[in-house]
């Protein structure tokens, strides 16, 4: 349908702050930049609609043209973000209320009530009216439901439609109020409750029950996820193209259902020099999200801020981050912000041009970036990242049951999921997937669930059981199938069904607080573990590890058992990062999984193939010298050199090469 | 009357919280640890009352009597920490306010006003139906009202009813609101009121006169006395078991008082390994309470915890930590908890079988613990510690006082009195009493009141000078007799009494911040002071110590004064540890007190005597070898051997010796 | 008119907290250290006025008139800063209201709403009654109206009144809501406001609008300045004493408006050993707000504290501390306290004698700086400080903008505008004043002006052009120039007329976090930067310094240039330490500004001159050894020595140096 083509390197762009005729100066600097999508519209309803039921969109259609006449699409986005002070004033029910019963200011921005049937009607209203502007225009390439939805000061709403709309999702999960007691163990402190209406908005100067406050959670994001449904519904009835809402890399949002109503995968991100390597994981999970490939909606070109500029990032950073998700399997880098703003909240965030209209020092590094994208667009548009065959699973409901329920000292989930699990893979070369547990498991030869309270959600058990004996190697643990979907414990053994399907049986079991015990492998490695113990009789399972001190001293930290044609490796404790490094390497070499490359940990390489051939991309993320050895000959689509054998790659370089 | 006999070894237990017949696998599991107690009914009331007036205890007759006749005892709790939900919500003025007028919400604990006439009256009514139903059961050996009282998110209660008592203890005190003003020097800022009505409750967002502060917190905390002997009442008419509430090692609730209402001392605690020895303190203090053995209600066997599991610890820990009590005066060590929560705040709390009841790995260490106090359990009831003759003064009004007032800057009441005074003298091996200002002086000779700014609590002023007239020796300061009852300083003088009872003049106050100064002792050693500096023109008094800078080189900072036949010890800054050892040494000795034991730092002796003979407990706190010397033969009850001279103790080992 | 004689030694005192006949200890005490001048009144309204419209002075003025017939002259203050109860409980609405909605308590001060009609009835009520008593008294030397006027928890008031007059204020300011939407770019989150109704409170928990939070903090700020501004009429119709307001060091109230409506400046400050030379800044501000010396209405002898006594200084610091102010350009230095309290909210704060009566440890050092007073009283008010001919700006609104901008991370305006700018021109000796910049620039032929974003304040623009064109040397940057009035950026060019009047182009900027950039002066020197990086294109300016890395390497980093006669150098990030100093000295040594001293950094020396002749204060600071080089021979009117040529300075030494 449409005439552009990715990849995309554009920019957020707010017309609605400047003067109409600044667009043609702003269309040229963009051109000479290199850029070919603008994404537009955010935030900008008190344009749209200055009054309630007055529409102007005349100023959107002239920019929209002049930059689609240019050659640059747009992206245009429901501005359901920030209310006007109308809508605000008028109908004040719409704002969030905090747990302290405060109800949000004007002048924030993701300060409504998700659940608000009066919010959702004025949505719908300028949904549909943008929707019909701008559903058929054949310079816009897809839609953005508003913007970073989000639980409202981390805790979500405590208006009243929110706690009655709490109360029906759990009479509609529950049934009735004795089945949420027993599934809640409230006996203990005399907490049941006679009935749903009882049940109280849990704040936070409050010792509450986890089990309430993980329904809330899980709640007030599901809320999230409808408020974003009900767009998507409009929007899909009057649009042709595709439509997403830009998430972020937090996951108090249930990501995987919300994309089901989506058509594509919108992503933000903004690290320092020293944590881009980070979004390596969460661009592994952005990936994972759909089948298609996702655009990177908003990042920084420099240093990011809002009344302070923070992090300036030196030459070649602009590179890599800009590459990082068109080698993830994105197809689309967004800067945020085009032109940085003259006034407000963000004042002093980095742009590609200044709030006067000077090019930033990076300029040339987005030039260079776009020729980049125009010489590989070929090959990239004609290849999509190898399958991996591996998954690490990383759950929404996981992070809640974490977040109120540490179960050891200090523990952080994601961090853990980052630092501990997913880094020791990049730093072995080993390319995974990192999926929601409601994700079919066809796609993999290896499974690994570490920290995965709650093996029910998405039904995962039952499919588990069914493809490992298909021949699925899992790894679990440790802190896994340890949590009913009510965030409670399970109360004839530790686990679910973990001891019965890995055969094995759990007699100890003891936090990394506050200090960690050592173990030894079957090969002989001394090691040590961190953050849970589990110590078992391995029973029928074959021993990986044993633990060396501790009350659990001769007892099994791993084990490995076969269940039908298939595997279960349990963890009890977290091996360091070398030694889960090398089992992961033997586990994953056992099902012919291959390495993405030999090279140096500071490289990322990322195989491709397609229609257009095969090859990789390979970014470097550390700002240091590294290298990567190639099998064969291949071709630097961004040099035009040939490379073979080991190759050296300078800092922040990016390399496209084609076999 | 009980055929049960201490000492007891037991753990709390929440059938109420389990399926009835999983009693049975629980009372096997008791036995086999060697458990003869345990502590039911906390928290209960929605299982005892689960709709207002109806009543059901048939569940609990069948626990008591089923463990009864398996030999296990019972300590019977009232569950008024936490109201039903029909309480909470038909009558939610018996919800606490907190100073910020946020009502409690359900789910919590401890989260109700002390003062309502409305709680109290269904707590009388709980507490009447359960003392008529176990007042008599010989299965049941005594009772524990309510959990841990202590101050409603440390500040206590604003509701109405909470201020309108204020008001009318202030009006039975001060008369009128003149002498209130007086009595507090309100003229400063504009103060003075007009009537008590206009007191405000003081918020913690204002800068608040330090006499109302303290008057406040006086208040809330005595609520919570008058809110145990409320029950305490109704209990002694009822049943015939001993009656006590657990209390906590913390000072904000006038636990001397409460207990003239009780009969029996119960106390919770919780450390680390590191702070293991800090136990000493409180324990010093617990069994100077009442003149009867201390029941410890609760500890953890390992690690404790609410929805995170904190610090593991090693082997032996339990050990220590569970003979500790029994040691300092004791009669009973129940672990929290049983059998781990499977639901709900605190389900990674430590226990003693987990939550799907398999024994912890503490097992084996805790039936050798039960072991023990079988082999050695005559000998201990046979006995009590030896009376030290030695006091130091520990006051919840100094504790309120230096809450509102440090006096200098970052000075902490209570960690003073552990770190810098009790530590040395459980160096220095000598044992002492921890005694409120109330209590009664004739079990003295030494009595050392550090930190004691109010000396008219209790009347002591009086009673001291009589008891120093008879002989007795008072060591005092710094920081002592420098406030009224009003937490107003003198005007006459920088004390009350002590310039004239101890025959020296201040010249000069310097606090000890930010640096110390230096001494030099009578016999020539060098030294420093600490905390707070007073320099004395000695007079008529003997000088022990002089300070060697400051402005107050040259004069005294350390004297003694004969007063009738008996001796005042003035310090104007409490002097290093060492030398603080020394001190007391020498004061003690000169009075005929005796060590407790030759033994390294690290072990603690306590000796005992009494009809089953003359021996001492000895525990080792810090993980480490250690000795003690004995003077004589002795035999360990415990191992059977018999040690004299030098006797190595090993890491976390424990003995009980007979001579 | 008085036959009181400056300088002024004395102290804080508050005879309505103490037994009337204990003035006459009080004055004895008084005379002995050699005070001859007494603050009262401040805080006394109840004691004035306890119940309403009933007076009571009586007492007052036998205070004044004892100390009077002493010789102790008496500052009298409004007592407005402690509203008594009965106006408190009378008229609520009189109390202040904090960002949350939580409306003061009594028994605070400063808890009331500067705007509010009905307390500004009762101030003008006591005002005027006190003045009307004490205006023509005279022992009275002087008057302060309330104490340290600051705005209510760091925000200001946020009840109806103060809304209504802060929409008023912007209603004056703006004229429409549109003119206000343009100004402030409020398209931007659609926070475009239909009305000045609908603008917010803007509370502390909302991510609000800089220029919003500015004008908010400007208004509150304000508010303080009419406030004090009413009662300074009222005294003016009936005093004839002069008049002033204490203030403090911080920048949240516009100093320099205030001190129109006044006669005198009053300070207050206190700072521990370490930070003592900071004073030197805030002593060259107050310095300069008016031509007149001011009065130090407030340090401390020893330890300042509340309910804590903090810092105990050694001796030395008392005198060098007391002297500072005199050196500085002062005439009166008061301590706070006479005799500290007995109770209250600040009976820790160190004093001249104890609550009981009894000298401190410094009252020997009071009486060798009384004598010294009386020494060197001639000459000091003979003389005044040497005018510097050097300024330096320092702006209430630029810390504004800062608190909501900082602009780069971590930058703080006040420590930035002491530690970086004002310690290396102490370092080098060159004096200072530091000034507003609404003040003429008449007097100085250097002008340098570090991080002021705002250069339209008091017109200042429109004279600095004028007064470099008529020959000045102003030296700008970084961070200035960069915001309109309003606190939004320029949108023409960085800044709104640098680039013109310099003469240059900038090219890049570039925050200095998380690390620094090099450069090099014109002279070949290496050097860095910190804090903001202007890189510039020099154009017609001469080059100062040229970046050697980071993206904008071989761009000015500091250029001068011609204007009219005057010179502009521009500074694109602030040299470090010793590069700023010698630039510094480069610049003034030019235009002929002198040293005021060869001496060592801890040594100040502030040269003064007059009808009583030519000489210099030199004070140390730093409680260590160091010198000064005279020019000719001088004598010490402390000691009555002469010296010539290098002179030691020993610790905290005072010397007043007569040519």
């Amino acid at each position: 349908m449409s005439h552009f083509k990715p990849p995309y390197l554009g920019a957020a762009y707010y017309p609605e702050d400047w003067p109409p005729e600044q667009v043609d100066a702003d269309m040229r600097l963009m051109l000479d930049a290199g850029l070919n999508v603008a994404r537009v519209g955010e935030f900008a309803w008190s344009r749209m609609e200055p009054r309630e039921g007055r529409y102007d969109f005349d100023w959107l259609h002239r920019v929209v043209r002049k930059l689609g006449e240019a050659g640059i699409a747009t992206i245009m986005c429901t501005p359901t973000c920030t209310p006007p002070i109308w809508l605000a004033a008028r109908y004040p029910e719409i704002l969030a209320v905090d747990d302290q019963g405060r109800q949000a200011q004007h002048g924030a921005r993701r300060h409504v009530c998700p659940n608000s049937p009066v919010y959702r009607g004025h949505c719908a209203r300028i949904a549909e009216r943008l929707g019909a502007e701008f559903g058929k225009d054949e310079n816009v390439i897809g839609w953005q439901i508003d913007n970073e939805v989000y639980l409202w000061q981390g805790l979500g709403c405590y208006c009243d439609v929110c706690m009655t709309t709490f109360r029906e999702v759990l009479r509609e999960r529950y049934g009735d109020i004795e089945a949420l007691n027993a599934a809640w163990g409230t006996h203990l402190w005399s907490q049941t409750y006679e009935s749903l209406a009882h049940l109280p908005p849990p704040r936070s100067d409050t010792w509450h029950h986890p089990s309430l406050l993980t329904a809330w959670i899980t709640f007030q994001g599901d809320s999230q996820v409808e408020y974003v449904k009900h767009q998507a519904q409009i929007l899909h009835r009057l649009v042709s193209q595709p439509v997403g809402t830009d998430m972020m890399p937090v996951l108090g949002v249930n990501y995987h259902g919300m994309h089901r109503a989506l058509d594509l995968v919108q992503y933000n991100h903004y690290d320092a020099m020293g944590t881009l390597w980070r979004q390596v994981f969460w661009m592994d999970m952005v990936r994972s999200v759909k089948d298609a490939p996702f655009w990177n909606t908003e990042t920084a070109t420099c240093w990011n801020g809002s009344t302070t500029a923070n992090g300036y990032k030196e030459p070649g950073f602009c590179r890599a981050n800009s590459w990082l998700p068109i080698a993830l399997g994105g197809e689309a880098n967004l800067y945020w912000l085009w032109r940085a703003h003259w006034s407000g909240q963000e004042l002093m965030h980095g742009s590609v041009v200044s709030s006067c209209g000077r090019p930033l020092h990076i300029f040339d590094e987005v030039k260079e970036i776009s020729a980049g994208f125009k010489a590989a667009g070929e090959f990239l548009t004609g290849t999509r990242p190898t399958p991996p065959g591996l998954a690490v699973h990383c759950s929404g409901l996981a992070s809640a049951i974490f977040r109120f329920q540490p179960m050891t000292q200090g523990f952080d989930y994601v961090e853990g999921l980052i630092h501990r699990v997913h880094r020791p893979l990049m730093n072995a070369h080993l390319r995974a997937d990192v999926i929601d547990p409601a994700k079919p498991l066809d796609a993999y030869r290896v499974v690994f669930s570490p920290f995965l309270p709650a093996l029910d959600e998405g039904d995962l058990r039952r499919r588990l059981r069914a493809w490992i004996e298909a021949g699925g190697t899992w790894i679990v643990g440790p802190l896994s199938d340890n949590r009913t979907l009510d965030a409670t414990k399970y109360t004839h053994a530790p686990f679910g069904c973990l001891e019965d399907w890995a055969g094995v049986r759990c007699v100890y079991q003891i936090p990394g607080d506050p200090r960690e015990f050592s173990l030894r492998w079957s090969d002989g490695r001394a090691s040590t573990g961190s953050i849970w113990y589990d110590g078992f009789e391995p029973g029928q399972a074959e021993v990986l590890a044993t633990y060396t001190d501790g009350p659990f001293e001769s007892l099994a930290a791993a084990t490995e058992n076969k269940l039908g044609d298939g595997r279960i490796v349990v963890l009890g404790t977290l091996p360091v990062a070398d030694h889960l490094e090398s089992l992961m390497l033997a586990l994953t070499a056992r099902v012919g999984i291959a390495l993405a490359a030999e090279a140096s940990e500071n490289v990322l390489v990322v195989p491709r193939r397609g229609d257009a051939g095969e090859g990789a991309v390979v970014v470097e993320l550390e700002n240091e010298s590294g290298t990567v050895t190639l099998g064969g000959a291949m071709t630097d689509l961004l040099t035009g050199t040939q490379h073979v054998g080991q190759v050296e790659v300078s800092p922040y370089q990016v390399m496209v090469l084609r076999a």
